[in-house]
């Protein structure tokens, strides 16, 4: 099957950002979402992102314009999902409201409907059912979309393995490097990775065997890296890491969610605050003389 | 006090590197080894390397023969630590080898040297006690010298800690980073988080989440990094990754310590056999498709 017509659920952070790859890579996009705040964030988002394109050089005035008019924002679902071929999911990461999101579109998607969930820490085959069509549903998730393109395919155990190709050809039209788990795990690949990493990091912080600055220092020099672990840490949000860490069993991860939560008792989330490990907007680990 | 005369024992592949560097940085340098064919490779080894930073416009040819003047070779215990400073032991990577050669030259040197050793996967507790001179003992651990220019200052329970500042003021004029643990940690800190990097990669491949190739470009996409952690296993050689996994007690790492060994039992160690992961001179993850 061709995919033309690509409708987005969710008009936040994520949801703009794959709808306008999918403009840019020729798509007919429809974006939804239930509140007509979130539709105008997106529309900001994206003329945002088009200047910084447009200054960057890799767009024109002209294609910006061509962009944009290949997108329609709608607070209508039935609009929404009209001759839809294609659907990500990117509404609040809740399940309950995902589930909602599922049973409602579930119903109303036209029968060619592919149907792909952007969740990043929950996992497809909780909501495969509630849409009514399990054997189309799928994880299709991206990074940033625009500076880390990889984008996760994970089939739950009832997803039709002929979706695979299909998606992972549509990831590569999307500008994105697919990537196939051959079945359902919780962070996927690369998170499962940065999690292994960042308690790792947690581990030598809490077991008082180096400080903050040298565990990132070692981390950025050896690797050539920006950031290290902790920068990492407050860019992803100390709340999130917080939600990952707090229900691991195992000690260093109880130790590191209990410092994690000193944290966010005193509202430093990260850089979205302006605290964390390090202060914003200028962070220590930016510095000339850090790694010197 | 003040350090003008460093002495390296051993030759090989590190205490090369760290000589070079040390004469680079203008102190006099004396290179010890017990085998001639150590020398001579150590002097074969410098002399590439200098021509690598004459070519890149980093030193001059004048430079490289006023470099090559301050380093000293020899077969004689006594002549290598005459009047020196400062010692950093990297001889093979065998505790008993290590404790021989502490006992040795903790007799020998003169009073006021500094003792510390390079050793990757062992602690300085467990030779200060055999160089007769614990509280003067402490790692000081390189990592590539020159590309990965992180140095790990990390005493045992009985260093004298004034020991501390002086080797991150000299770690610095090694043109290092220097990192200081606070206690022993085996590892260090960058290998305690590669290794937990790793660890995660392999769990994800014994758990046939996904593949070699898709575990790398996950890490290489969203990290812009030039390899994943199969790439960086291939590097680092299978046989190193397989004696630090093998001990561990967990089902991952004894999974994957089985996997590793399939590999070492049919002679594949990686980069330096041409053959790991990944097949070498040209391997799959450095061609121009691979994150396409
Ligand atoms: N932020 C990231 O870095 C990132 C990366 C990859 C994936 N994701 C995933 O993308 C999804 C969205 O994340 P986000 O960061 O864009 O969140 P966000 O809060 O920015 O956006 C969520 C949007 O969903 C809308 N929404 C809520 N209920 C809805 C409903 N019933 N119907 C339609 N829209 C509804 C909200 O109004 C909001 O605009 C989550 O599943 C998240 O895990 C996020
Ligand atoms: N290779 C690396 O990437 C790396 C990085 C950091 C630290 N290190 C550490 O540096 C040390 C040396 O590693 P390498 O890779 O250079 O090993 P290597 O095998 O290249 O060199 C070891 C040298 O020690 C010499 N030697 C053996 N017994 C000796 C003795 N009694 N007295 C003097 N010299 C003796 C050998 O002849 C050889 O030249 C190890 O402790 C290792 O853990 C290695």
């Amino acid at each position: 099957m061709k995919i033309k017509n690509i409708c987005i659920l969710g008009a936040g952070t994520l949801g703009s950002r794959v709808a306008l790859q999918a403009a840019i890579s020729g798509y007919i996009v429809t974006v939804y979402d239930v509140e007509q705040k979130s539709l105008d964030f997106s529309l900001a988002t994206m003329q945002k992102l088009l200047g910084q394109f447009h200054k960057s050089g890799q767009l024109s005035k002209g294609q910006e314009r061509e962009v944009l008019g290949r997108i329609k924002f709608t607070l209508d679902p039935m609009e929404a999902v009209d001759d839809a071929d294609f659907i990500n999911e990117s509404v609040t990461e809740e399940a309950d409201v995902k589930k909602k999101v599922w049973r409602q579109f579930g119903k109303i998607a036209p029968k060619k409907t592919i149907f792909t969930t952007n969740t990043s820490y929950m996992l497809p085959s909780m909501f495969a059912e509630d849409s009514g069509r399990p054997t189309r549903f799928c994880a299709f998730h991206f990074h940033d979309v625009f500076y880390s393109r990889v984008v996760d395919i994970m089939p739950h155990p009832g997803t039709d393995p002929s979706l695979i190709p299909l998606l992972e050809d549509l990831g590569r039209k999307l500008n994105q490097v697919p990537v196939t788990l051959k079945k359902e795990n919780p962070g996927y690949i690369f998170n499962t990775m940065l999690m292994a990493l960042i308690g790792a990091a947690g581990k030598l912080l809490t077991g008082e065997v180096a400080s903050i600055e040298d565990i990132d220092r070692s981390w950025m020099v050896n690797f050539h890296m920006p950031m290290g672990p902790f920068g990492i840490l407050d860019s992803i949000g100390l709340d999130t890491a917080w939600h990952v860490t707090h229900k691991m069993p195992d000690r260093a991860s109880v130790a590191f969610a209990a410092l994690l939560k000193t944290y966010l008792d005193q509202g430093k989330l990260g850089e979205k605050t302006g605290e964390g490990f390090y202060s914003y907007p200028n962070p220590k680990y930016k510095a000339q003389d850090f790694v010197k």
